[in-house]
């Protein structure tokens, strides 16, 4: 084993912490690895500490005792949220989105990588503390999302199909009616997708009256998984909401299709009282 | 604005560089964040590189000139590409995966945040030289390799559906025959998801005949666009395949249904004349 400089070594603790969000690596893993003291170990911790804090990019959590060891949570700043939340709105007002009967179309910002990380960054940094141990999605649209958030919390996704499919095992169905336009559908996941009792986080593109996430909720009864967090990117307004206790990006206040404008707002997680500016009640 | 010591500068650089893979940096930008020589940057920047080889995790790349900068490109080692591949085989085996019909259970597999971020590590390393600028897959479990691949390519991800939604806009279809069970099907892909003359990168989690892949591929004409690559997480052994130029981690040699057992064996990235071994003709 060779000897390993301080300047090598940040770079890879770095490396290595950045690769392993919410997981406890005993200080003694370090130790080796660098053939170090663990004094100069935590040394190196403090200053990569004091980089993140300072970016706003996240924190190195440290545990004492003989299972210690340091944990990196990835956070997003405040401003880095609400630069955010502004690029998507910017985004979202562009009229070409508007699609016959209304719809908007939204794939192209879900295809993006860039933002569909930051945006996982800011639900793992919102909802962590609430310590979800798995993220919940319907397909399709809301699959990137789910995988960028869950990847964040270091933790499993299971994805809920909308159809029920031989290769997904024994599964759970529930029937649903859509909150806006009525419309009947089922949502269903495989038992073995998500264990019993979980803390999950919900995830989703787009919510209107809040149907889906209302059957989700439903989908989880039945598993007695308990819904702790619910983050959306971009919802419409609407006069009845089914869901009160979510997190949103961006609020569409209004799409006209005859003028061809949206206008669009940061959304839920902003306001008075919501999840970064208000007093979080933790659950 | 403040000076940045050596240690910070170190840490900073290493987590801006791991968050913009394939992305062209100018030594300018870090000079002026540091408030540091480009000299110094320069040196900075070698250490990094050093460790990255090392640990066979990525390299840094400098392009000189005017428009120069550097880039950081994510990559497998092949020893952690076959230890990922053994691993994956090990996980495969399990004979609790075998559902009726011979279908087997793979969601488990792809909630892992884990094993699809390593995943997508191999395929970006593999293909990168083709220089892919799009990511395809088709909905619903290819969605996560796909979108880990493409962040550690720095492109964007393109899904297709295999029905049409009114939220997708103006797409093209394709009718597809199953290659294994002969059924009929569909691929739509929105004419917005994808540039015409895209250099795309297929990315899928399972192959039996390769009949979605062949359906890809004749959907991706429609669009001017090129297959560079095609990576498979595991493929079925068959007498007839209909797609001859892919990359898979396993191939599963034999499933029994009555005796409950699965045979698996690294797959075609690691044969003779494979993508890792073989000589790859760029192309």
């Amino acid at each position: 084993m060779q000897k390993w400089k301080r300047s090598a070594r940040l770079v890879d603790m770095t490396q290595q912490l950045l690769g392993k969000p919410h997981q406890l690596i005993p200080l003694n893993a370090f130790a080796e690895r660098y053939q170090a003291a663990k004094s100069s170990i935590s040394e190196d911790l403090a200053i990569i500490h004091e980089v993140f804090r300072e970016e706003g990019s996240g924190l190195l959590e440290t545990v004492s005792g003989a299972a210690g060891g340091v944990r990196y949570i990835p956070m997003a700043s405040r401003e880095g949220a609400e630069e955010l939340a502004r690029d998507l709105c910017r985004e979202l007002e562009n009229p070409d989105r508007i699609l016959p009967g209304g719809y908007l179309y939204l794939s192209d910002l879900l295809g993006n990588t860039r933002l569909v990380r930051e945006i996982g960054r800011v639900w793992a940094s919102v909802f962590h503390n609430r310590r979800p141990d798995a993220v919940v999605t319907v397909e399709t649209k809301g699959i990137p999302l789910a995988y960028s958030t869950a990847s964040f919390l270091g933790v499993p996704v299971a994805i809920i199909r909308q159809d029920s499919r031989i290769t997904e095992g024994s599964v759970v169905t529930i029937n649903t009616v859509s909150g806006s336009s009525k419309r009947l559908g089922s949502l269903s996941l495989s038992r073995r997708s998500l264990s019993e009792g979980s803390r999950v986080l919900v995830v989703d593109d787009f919510m209107k009256a809040g149907g889906t996430v209302q059957g989700i909720v439903e989908l989880m009864r039945e598993f007695h998984a308990e819904v702790i967090g619910v983050g959306i990117m971009a919802e419409t307004q609407v006069n009845e909401r089914l869901v009160e206790d979510y997190a949103s990006l961006a609020t569409l206040t209004d799409v006209d299709v005859k003028s061809r404008t949206i206008v669009v707002e940061p959304g839920s997680l902003f306001r008075q009282g919501g999840f970064l500016y208000g007093t979080d009640s933790d659950g």
